[in-house]
């Protein structure tokens, strides 16, 4: 049979290294007797296991010492409300970069708590591009920016970092591109992103604050809801997703012997250069993503005769090319190829795709 | 070398059944060639499982088809918030039953969003028993009344379920006790519990809940602390914890094939029994929870002699009896007896317990 290659937007393929080594240490994590799901999260074992997802995820990252990294649950749905409750400190409107809908849903959530000027928007593209900082309003006197590096949806990511007044701090949802190339993290006040696309399984949710943005929440916050809460209690003021948390440790120490985010980055390069290169040399397959601004995790596409969709997701499913379909809300194909997707499940997608366009054009 | 028996209190112990099984198909479920954590949750495989977890839980707990189960994350610190954020309902004030440090927290969230009634409490009997009902002065005003029918750290169990007025919807956190007995859900308005004590992982949060009750929030309420969101989207408004809801089910299967809740109840008398028989026929051992309301879930007890502690700690994990450490705010020994732990381990915790009296007595 051939090798399943697993092209889901999230929850996403895992490192099969990191699946055998789950598998082996299901029943007794080194020696304990005990499975990682099975340790009090404030016990040895679990202690030196959240310290080392920290630590990797630190050394990984270049996350300097004056930044917080939280373990929290509730995806980024949840920070779509927890960055207004705890970055307006006082102040009355936030700036939000509309890029399409996972933008929309932040904006959507932060109206709830303050005035959204909408910095700048590719609506007018449709969403097909990240609009360039000469067409950007800022407002210097809003809370902080928040913008969405990578569409999950819309393939539209952000190759640049935006430069924004020292005294606004920029917010990024890296759910989806988060790991997959290096990260100056000090261009940011707060990151965050969900674990499920790059960095693990669902139900854990990362989030990256410089640590002089904590301590005011509006009224009404929930507990659970105020970083400075997490942060104070090192993630365990409640006990966290410990079994994520140790997936995503695994996850990163696969990283690191695969030569951190420097390697990814040029694998993540190649991978995609692979799926655009036939999709600009092709009349039969289209992407609506300018160029410039192609996302290199997930990668919307089209074909040129929509009737034959069903058969190109067939068929791909029967190649061992599986969840290729498109978001539900804009159809068509998607192909989401995060790190743990080896170049290999790409070369295997273009080939398909090569046979497919000589057999159906 | 002596089998390990694991007395944490949570997360906690798993049946080695569902670990085995987890184990089996970490990296092939059902022949999908994916591991469940890489499944997408819109995709059929995932559906699959999640209809049924939850038809497991409704036919185990008999949960009536006017109840909503939900499937969140944030864990009981975070329904604390969500109940009166989601049951006040134009109302001004709840009740609450005071019972130990659990319910204190829920009251000290719940004092944000409104006026707390502390309609009965055990706090002048240092937390030590469950307040009987002629001791509770419930508000026919109230919006609801909460209790905590098992209180993890202090080791009092209701054997009883309130009487409240059908009008005022009875809120209970189950966290730590449910699935060890038979459920009348129809008593309640709304039921929460963290998976990770008797369900499954850490990450999950299960929430069975009246559905009449859903649908007005206080302003500000987070789009993800609305019951009804999650309700509407059968707990898919955003990514689930996909893993921790699979192996839930692969718990309630197991329950499933080993009697269901009038087995684990039997069963759970019988284990409890051993312990709280020691404790009562020694002068060695001491359990401060009075007779009538002692969990079986949890069971604090300390050593006449404090100075032992240490040495019993030491000595019992030795004999493969771990995680037996009270918790941190109360001192002494607790030992976490949820459903997965066989009758096995009572076994021979007693026993140890018995030659450790003999030796240091």
């Amino acid at each position: 049979m051939d090798p399943i290659f697993n092209f889901s937007a999230g929850p996403a393929i895992l490192p099969e290294e990191v699946l055998q080594q789950a598998r082996e240490e299901m029943l007794d994590w080194h020696g304990s007797s005990m499975s990682v799901m099975e340790m009090s999260h404030r016990g040895i074992e679990f202690m030196s296991i959240a310290a080392k997802v920290e630590s990797d995820l630190r050394e990984l990252a270049s996350i300097p010492a004056n930044y917080k990294i939280l373990f929290l649950s509730g995806g980024a749905s949840s920070q779509f409300a927890m960055v207004p409750m705890n970055l307006l400190r006082g102040k009355k409107s936030a700036d939000y970069i509309n890029t399409g809908e996972w933008s929309q849903k932040a904006i959507k959530e932060a109206k709830k708590y303050c005035t959204v000027n909408i910095a700048a928007s590719s609506a007018a593209e449709n969403f097909s591009c990240a609009p360039t900082q000469d067409r950007w309003t800022l407002d210097p006197a809003a809370a902080y920016v928040h913008y969405t590096p990578n569409e999950t949806i819309g393939g539209v990511e952000f190759n640049w970092v935006p430069d924004v007044d020292a005294n606004v701090p920029l917010v990024s949802d890296m759910s989806s591109s988060i790991l997959s190339r290096p990260l100056d993290v000090t261009r940011f006040g707060l990151i965050y992103a969900g674990a499920q696309k790059n960095m693990g399984p669902a139900g854990l949710t990362i989030v990256i604050v410089r640590e002089d943005l904590l301590g005011v929440t509006l009224p009404g916050t929930p507990t659970m809801f105020d970083y400075k809460i997490h942060a104070d209690n090192d993630s365990m003021y409640n006990t966290p997703p410990t079994y994520a948390m140790y997936i995503m440790g695994l996850v990163l120490e696969w990283l690191k012997r695969n030569g951190g985010l420097v390697a990814m980055e040029k694998v993540n390069i190649a991978k995609s250069k692979l799926l655009y290169d036939l999709l600009d040399t092709s009349d039969f397959y289209h992407c609506p993503v300018a160029k410039s601004d192609r996302s290199r995790m997930n990668v919307p596409f089209t074909l040129k005769n929509a009737e034959l969709d069903g058969t190109f997701l067939q068929q791909s499913q029967e190649r061992g090319l599986i969840q290729l379909k498109g978001h539900r809300s804009v159809g068509g194909m998607r192909a989401s190829i995060y790190n743990a997707m080896p170049i290999e499940g790409l070369v295997a997608l273009v080939e398909f795709m090569r046979e497919f366009e000589i057999n159906h054009a």
